[in-house]
This record gives structure tokens, sequence and C-alpha cells, in this order.
């Protein structure tokens, strides 16, 4: 079977911001779509996997593009296997217009859990060893875009706090992924979007579930030129509260 | 050209609530894009509307279900135009399982404006009556579900006000009609969620803008079997504000 699969994707009108361009959290959604189809295809997808109570956690997500894909256009997302190590896989991305050149690439790295015990598994040993079946080799791993960055908030400044409701919460009752992008987003003035994004990451560190009320800190980072943003629950008077997601967001200039 | 249009629909991971149930608002996303796909293929569609500097603006959406899809189903929305009017049409829909078999059904009113003065059109004499062609016989207006409700706020309560941001703003720069449903349903405990949404009616009255304040007033409508909704604008200590949308939502019992 082939190791690098596309995605089609078509930008629908109410999937475009007020400049038109493509959501960065609807761009991240079709990735995540693009690599549940090209995993399960392969028999690691999400069904398969919870036959022998395994799932996918998402840990990091970096998407950079030099262009977005915009209202009505017609693009490609290819995905595939970068590399495979005990406790983490890296997935890359290309999304690609209509004649196959490139807009932007991303990033991904995932963690496979028991859900019986919550805890990570070996990646190397399930199922045999198939996954390695699907690394591409190093000449196909074409994603000229720095790795995912460090995060390190020293003195992040809390700028909102959001209570989480229905629309929030995904199958599994957790705040899902896309929405955290969404809210990130949020934090900034429609004149920084009228740029446009250039890079966007995320690392994803805990669960939060609905009713959950959420904290974002921020803090400029000089040297990636953009705004780094922690999320956090539990946050009260008494409590720095837990770490649910870091952020960086990096506009065009 | 026939006059009923289908419009295949897939149920993304993302896009179904905690009860693997596809969340109202992507589903009412998916009429809208059934609507726009069968307008544009009969030379109604936003763009070539655009050239003659007129656009569709959506009044009211009902839409009601016996079931909702689910996680990675495979459904097909069918819609045709039952009736026209000088100032308005109504736009009828039905969302068929794999099978062919009813869903659920919606209802829909639009009114056309003249982006120059922001005035309604007279939908008979634009381009000739054109319009009138695309009109169903009565026997193929299959729609067994009840007409638009009449609202009336006499004893509503307040019960949110929230501020708007990027990303509930679409390409007009207007809160997007998708993201007002999100918004009312984020109103409703978890616990009804989980007995299913039976019907849900918006009757869009005004636009409002990113960075708008928007209140949410809430009254029980015993004689309907739900709530009713209404979200207003610069509501201030003295005033009472301006009425944005009005919803009802009704739960399975």
């Amino acid at each position: 079977m082939e190791k690098i699969d596309s995605y089609a994707i078509f930008v629908e009108p109410f999937h475009v911001d007020f400049t038109g361009r493509i959501f960065m959290g609807v761009l991240g959604n079709h990735l995540l779509n693009a690599a549940g189809n090209h995993s399960q295809k392969r028999g690691w997808g999400i069904g398969a996997l919870n036959e022998t109570s395994h799932t996918w956690v998402l840990s990091r997500l970096s998407i950079e593009m030099t262009r977005m894909p915009e209202q009505f256009q017609h693009c490609t997302v290819k995905t595939w296997v970068e590399s495979v190590m005990r406790l983490f896989t890296n997935r890359n991305f290309a999304i690609l217009d209509s004649e196959g050149q490139p807009m932007g690439y991303a990033r991904s790295v995932w963690a496979m859990i028991d859900l019986d015990t919550r805890r990570p598994c070996d990646l190397l040993s399930l199922y045999d060893g198939d996954i390695l079946n699907y690394v591409v080799p190093e000449e196909d791993n074409v994603c000229p875009i720095e790795g995912h960055g460090r995060f390190s908030f020293r003195n992040a400044m809390l700028v909102r706090t959001i209570d989480t409701y229905y629309s929030d919460v995904d199958i599994n009752g957790h705040i899902n992924s896309i929405k955290y992008i969404e809210h990130v987003l949020d934090l900034f003035p429609r004149e920084d979007f009228e740029r446009g994004i250039r890079r966007f990451e995320i690392a994803y560190k805990a669960e939060s579930y609905m009713g959950d009320r959420l904290s974002f800190l921020v803090q400029e980072n000089e040297a990636a030129g953009g705004t780094d943003v922690e999320i956090r629950k539990n946050v009260t008077d008494g409590s720095a509260g837990d770490v649910v997601c870091q952020a960086r967001v990096i506009f065009n200039k």
C-alpha cells in the first residue's frame, strides 16, 4: 500500500473568516480527518484500535502556511508517517492547491494510549510493529518547516477566562482539539487576521471537560516573532491551576 | 433541469457531540451548503448574484429530526424550492439516511437583497421571473413538519451575555448564521442533549458584528413543549437593545 495518502478538501462558505481565508481550526480539522483516513486504511484507525482498547492521542500540531486556502477552493492534503518511536509517532502533512503547488505544511505528534489504563503504549511492539511498514523513506518526507517549538511561560498575563459548554465537547466528553484553536485565535484583534496567520502551533497537555473554566495567559515571544498562549483550568485565587494546552501564533509581517 | 437536488454529507468525528450525534449547527451548515449548491447550479448562486449586486439573506430555518445523523454516517440532503412570493422564497429539505429513509426535514425562508441599497428585491421580477422555473409541483413537495412558529417574548429572563470574536464572523463580517445556533444550544445543560434535539427553529432578524456583545433571554414555551431564546445586542442598563435572532429548541421527551 502507498505510504503517502491524499485527502481532498473543499473550502465551504461558513469555513472562511472575514478575509475569505479558511479558519485555522477548520484547516486543522481537515488535517486530522486526513490523518484518520490514512490510519484507517492501514488498519490503524480508531475503529480498529478501539477493538483492542487503544486510541490515538494528539500531542502536538504545528501548521505553517505561505498561502491559506480560500473560499470555494479545492485543495489536497497529503499525509504520511515520518517516524515512529516507542511512545510517539511523527506524522507530516502537505497542503497543495488544485495545481498541486504547496500552500503550506504541517507536523504532528501522536501517542497511543490504552483505553482501560489511560497509559501510553509501546507503538513498536503493538501489532508486531506493523506501523513501521508505513514510515516513508527519507527522500519522500518533504516537510520544509521548522519542528515543534518549546514553550516557556515566565511572565504570561491572564487575558481571558471562559466557561465551556455543549458545543466545545467531542464524542469522548473532552473539549475538542479544534475548539482550543478557535478559543486561542479569538484572543487576537481583527487587524492581525487581515495580515493572516503564518504559523500556528499547539501542544495538548491535559484534557478538559464540559463545564471547565479555561483561563488564557498570553506572552509575547520575540525570538519566534509571535505570541505564546497557555490555557489553564481550575485557576483560582489560591491556585495557578493545571496546564491544558500551549499554543503559539505567528502572524504575517 | 431537475427541480430537486441531492447533496451528500458525511458525518466527521469533530462534527458530533458527546452522544455521537451530529451538532445541529453542523447539520444546519450542511443544509445551507445544499441550498447554495442547488441555487448555484440553476444560475441563482451568490457568485452569479453578486455580479448584479444581489445576494440571498436567510430569514428562517426550522429543522425537525426523528433521528440525528451519527458519526461516520453517510446521508443525503434533498432540497427544492417550495414557493416564491414577491419578497420571500420557501426552500425545503429532507435529510435521508444511506438507505434513502427520511431522518428529518427542514424548512427555510430566504429574501433577496440589493447589495448597494441593502433593501429587499422583488424575486418575481428579477431575471424575468426565472426562479419560478424551479418551484416543485405540489406532489413533490414532501415536507411533513410544521411551518415556522411565532415568537412572543413577554417574560423572558436574561441568562447569559457573551462577547463575539474572530471565530464568530463570516466573510461578510457578520456573526455567522451557524454560530448563533451554537451559542443558543450552549445555554442548555448536558442532560437535555442526552435525550437529543427534536426540533430547532431560528429567525434571523438583524445582523450583528465582531465585537458586539450578545445577550440571551430565555422563556419556556409550554404550548410548543420547548424553550424560546431571544438574542439581543446593545443591551445596557438603560436599553433593551435590538433583537438579532429568535430561536426555539425542543428536546425529545
